[in-house]
C-alpha cells in the first residue's frame, strides 16, 4: 500500500467548514487505497495574531517562549481535523511534534529537523488509522517546543514524506498551483502542470510564497515527489518533478514578489574596517538575517550612510538592537522604513541574455517607480521599491517581459 | 525562604495590559524575598470559543482531541506570561503539565493528578527564576495532554502548592474575595475576610464559580492556605482557613447561582426494574454527570416520564446518546430544556431550622417563580428554575433570608 502526504496551509483549514472539506479531500485518497498522513498548518490569520500578542508584550520577546506559543495554532488545527476524520467514519488521531518526536537541533524559532521516528506512526497507518500531525513544530534537546520558522509545515511535510516513503506529498494552499506571477496580482498568469525542483527553488528563494525554499530543498535532494494544489478546487496542481525535466534556459520563470521586507538606514556611519560587521554581528546574533545591502561611497571618505533590508517582522527587534549597539558602532541617525517590497525576476534567460535587466529598469522608470537597491545573480535581479507600487510593479514586468500573451498549458 | 503560589484566572489575563498587570502582582511577591510560581489559566472566552469549534465539527467530539485542542489556550498565556515577567527583569520560564510531567490518571477532560514531580522547579525556583505552569492539564499514561475538567488550572495551583510545600496560594479571579452571594447580581453582597474550607466546599458544589469543590477538598485534604482576591484591585481577599474556625451554626452562608445546567425530560418511559439504569449507563459512560431527577409517578404502573438534568455542554452529546439507546431505553419522546438554572441556599441553619425550605419556596412562589425540581441535603436546599428568572431568584432570596441588612466585615 502506497503513503500519500497531505499538507494543508491556513486559508485551507481557515475555519471549520473548510476543515470538513479538507477532511474530505483526506478520505477521497484513503478511500481509493492509500494510507494517508495528515500535517497541518495553524487557521490562517492565527500565527500572525498571535505573534503579534509576542511583540506587543516585548519586542524583545523571548524566542523559547514565542515557540510554546506559537506552536498552539497548529495543536488547535490538528485535533479538529482528526475530529472532522472521525466524523466522516474515519479512524484517526491527532500527533505533537514533540509525541512523535520529531527531533530538531532546538535553535528556537527558526529549527531544523535531525530526526523523525516513524515507527509507532507506521505501526497504526498498516491498521488504517490516520495520522493528523501539527506542522511547523518538533522537540529541541531542551525538551521544549521549537518551531521551524517560515514554511515550517511544509517542511513538516516533505520530512514526514521522506521518512516515511512516500509516493506524494500534496501541499493544498490558497491557489491551484505555481503562477509564472501571483494570480491575486496578475490575474492571467500562466498556472504550471509542471515545474523543475530547481525553478521553483530560485523561485522560492526569492520570496514566492506558494512554497518555501527550504522545503523545495529538502523535496529535491530527498526525491520527494511534490504536488502543490488547491482543496477548493479538486482538480490536479503543478507537480514539482526531477532534474531531468530540463529548466528553459531562454525564458523568464516568473515575477516573484515580497512583501515581506522592511528597509534600515543608518546615517553617519564612520567608513573604516570593522564597522560593518559592529553592524551586522547584533543582528546575526539574534538570528536576523540582512538581504540587499547598499554602502554609499563616502563623500569625504570618512563618513558615509548604510542602508540594508531585514525582514519586516524582525524590523522592531533589529531596531532595538541597533539602538542598543548605537555607542559601539558609531551612528548618528536610524532610519526605518516597513514600507517597501522586493520585486524579482528569475529565469535562465538571465545567463544568455544582457538586456533582460535594461527590461526591467526601463519598464519601471517608464511607470515612475523607483528602484531603491538592486541586487543580482545569475540566475535573477531583484529590485527594492516603495510598497505602494507593488502590484503595478508585478504588473508592468509580467507585460515587460511578454507573459500576458503565454497560454495556460 | 518561603514559596508563594499565584494563580491567575482567564479575566485576570484576559489582554496583554491585564497579563502586565498580573506579571507587576508576581513580582511584588517576588521582590518581598519569596519564591513564585504561577499557574495561568487560558485567557477569557478561549476555551469556550475553542470548545464550540470542537462541537461544531462533531458532537461526538473525541475527548483525547478536546483536550490537545483546548489545552493550547494555557500554553499561550503561560509564553505569554514569561514574556511579561522577564519584560520586569525577572528570570522566567513556561512550563507545559507535559514537561514538568505534571501526571494524571488519563480520562481525558475530567483527569485527576496523580503525581508531580517538583525536583527541576525547586531548583530553578531556588536560583531566583519564576516557572509559569500551564494550568488545566497534565500528561496521561498514553502520553497525550489530558485536561482536568472545571475548575482545573485551580486544582493545578493548589496541587502546586501541596507538592511543593508553598506558604500560601493566591487564586486571582474577577471578584476581591467570597461574597454571601454573586456581587454581579446583588451588589450589596457580603464580602468575606474569611470563610471555612467547609462552608466553601458547601458553597463550590452548589455551582459557585469563584471556585470549584475539587480545588477546595484538595486544598482541605493538604492543608493548603488559600486567598481568593483579584488583580485588578491590590487588596487582600478572602482567606479559606482550618476547621478551627467554627462554622456559625444558625446562619446563611451563601445564596448559589449555577447556570451551567440543562433539563431532559424522557416521555412515556417503561415503569420497570432496570429501566432508570438503562438510561443513565450511556450517560456514565461518556462521563455526563447527572444531576437532580425526578421520576413521576406513574398514572398506570406501567409508564412514566423522567426528567433530570445535566451541565448544559453536556446536553448536545446527551440527546446523542440517549436517542441512539432508545430502543434499548425505550421512550416515546426526548425533550430538552437548556433554559433552566439552579439556585441553592446553603447554611448550617439548614440542620436546626426547618423553616428555611419553607421561606425559600414562599418567597419565590410570591413572585411567580415556578420551581421544576427541588433536592435538599442537611445542609442545602437547591431548586431549578426557568432560567428568566436566575437573577430575581438570588435577589429574592438575598432579601427573604435576611442577607441585604448585613454589612461587609
Amino acid at each position: 500500500m502506497t503513503l500519500i502526504v497531505k499538507k494543508f496551509g491556513g486559508t485551507s483549514i481557515g475555519d471549520i467548514s473548510r476543515i470538513k472539506t479538507a477532511a474530505l479531500r483526506v478520505k477521497e485518497t484513503y478511500d481509493q487505497g492509500h494510507e494517508v498522513l495528515v500535517v497541518v498548518s495553524a487557521m490562517s490569520g492565527f500565527t500572525n495574531t498571535i505573534s503579534k500578542y509576542c511583540a506587543d508584550m516585548s519586542p524583545m520577546f523571548d524566542a523559547r517562549e514565542y515557540d510554546a506559543v506559537v506552536s498552539s495554532g497548529e495543536q488547535v488545527t490538528a485535533g479538529l481535523m482528526v475530529v472532522a476524520l472521525q466524523d466522516l467514519g474515519v479512524d484517526s488521531r491527532s500527533w505533537a511534534g514533540w509525541q512523535i518526536p520529531i527531533k530538531t537541533d532546538g535553535e528556537h524559532s527558526n529549527a531544523r529537523i535531525i530526526d523523525i521516528d516513524g515507527t509507532e506512526l507506521e505501526k497504526r497507518m498498516a491498521r488504517g488509522e490516520i495520522p493528523v500531525v501539527t506542522g511547523f513544530q518538533g522537540l529541541g534537546p531542551d525538551n521544549r517546543i521549537t518551531t521551524l520558522g517560515r514554511g515550517g509545515s511544509d517542511l513538516t511535510a516533505v520530512a514526514m514524506a521522506a521518512t516515511l516513503g512516500a509516493e506524494r506529498c500534496d501541499i493544498y494552499t490558497d491557489v491551484p498551483g505555481i503562477y509564472k506571477a501571483d494570480p491575486k496580482i496578475v490575474p492571467f498568469a500562466k498556472r504550471l502542470q509542471k515545474i523543475s525542483f530547481e525553478e521553483m527553488l530560485e523561485m522560492s528563494i526569492l520570496g514566492a510564497k506558494v512554497l518555501h525554499y527550504k522545503s523545495v530543498a529538502l523535496a529535491m535532494r530527498m526525491g520527494v515527489s511534490v504536488q502543490v494544489l488547491s482543496s477548493f478546487e479538486n482538480v490536479p496542481g503543478t507537480l514539482l518533478v526531477g532534474q531531468d525535466y530540463m529548466l528553459e534556459k531562454d525564458t523568464i520563470n516568473g515575477i516573484v514578489l515580497s512583501a515581506n521586507e522592511s528597509k534600515i538606514t543608518l546615517l553617519g556611519v564612520k567608513d573604516e574596517p570593522g564597522t560593518v560587521a559592529a553592524i551586522f554581528s547584533p543582528l546575526a546574533g539574534a538570528g536576523i538575517e540582512v538581504g540587499m545591502i547598499v554602502q554609499d561611497v563616502s563623500k569625504d571618505g570618512r563618513i558615509t550612510d548604510v542602508t540594508f533590508t531585514v525582514e519586516l517582522s524582525n524590523l522592531e527587534k533589529a531596531e532595538k538592537l541597533l539602538t542598543a549597539a548605537q555607542p559601539k558602532i558609531g551612528f548618528d541617525k536610524f532610519i526605518a522604513d516597513p514600507n517597501v517590497v522586493k520585486i524579482s525576476v528569475v529565469g535562465g534567460a538571465m545567463q544568455t541574455n544582457t538586456s533582460f535587466a535594461q527590461i526591467m529598469f526601463d519598464a519601471l522608470a517608464e511607470k515612475g517607480i523607483n528602484i531603491q537597491a538592486i541586487s543580482t545573480s545569475e540566475i535573477k535581479i531583484s529590485v527594492l521599491v516603495s510598497g505602494k507600487f507593488a502590484e503595478l510593479s508585478v504588473r508592468t514586468l509580467h507585460t515587460a517581459y511578454g507573459l500576458d500573451m503565454v497560454k495556460n498549458e
